[in-house]
């Protein structure tokens, strides 16, 4: 059974707050060599056999998983 | 400049709510092929050069990014 990994990020011109936030706290642990933080979603998708898988997640992506005004996201296929 | 990529992903004993309600959304979509969905975060960190990367950020893995009782995490640096 294929299984779509997709990583959803914010584009870099995008302000990441949350990751800002994370960046401080890691710093504050004592990892000062941290030098930023981008936080993204990571969705695993279990899928029946055959068809253009591909093209098929790409559209799932662009409909519901990701916001393509300001999101990238990466497919790849297991 | 080093950076770690992070995946979090809950581990598969773990109900993963947020995951079924997104697969029931794909399928109500036409995504019939769609057998399952498991959400998980995706966190990209800067690093500074020098040290024993991969070991400094399964630490802040440990301490910070992941919750180790219920999240598998997988790091890869670049």
């Amino acid at each position: 059974m294929p299984t779509a990994k997709i990583r959803i990020t914010l584009k870099p011109t995008v302000l990441d707050a949350q990751g800002a936030v994370v960046a401080r706290a890691l710093q504050s642990l004592g990892f000062e060599e941290v030098q930023g933080v981008r936080m993204g979603k990571y969705i695993e998708v279990e899928l029946e056999e055959g068809g253009d898988t591909q093209a098929r997640v790409d559209e799932m992506c662009r409909q519901l998983l990701a916001n393509p005004v300001i999101e990238d996201y990466r497919i790849e296929l297991e």
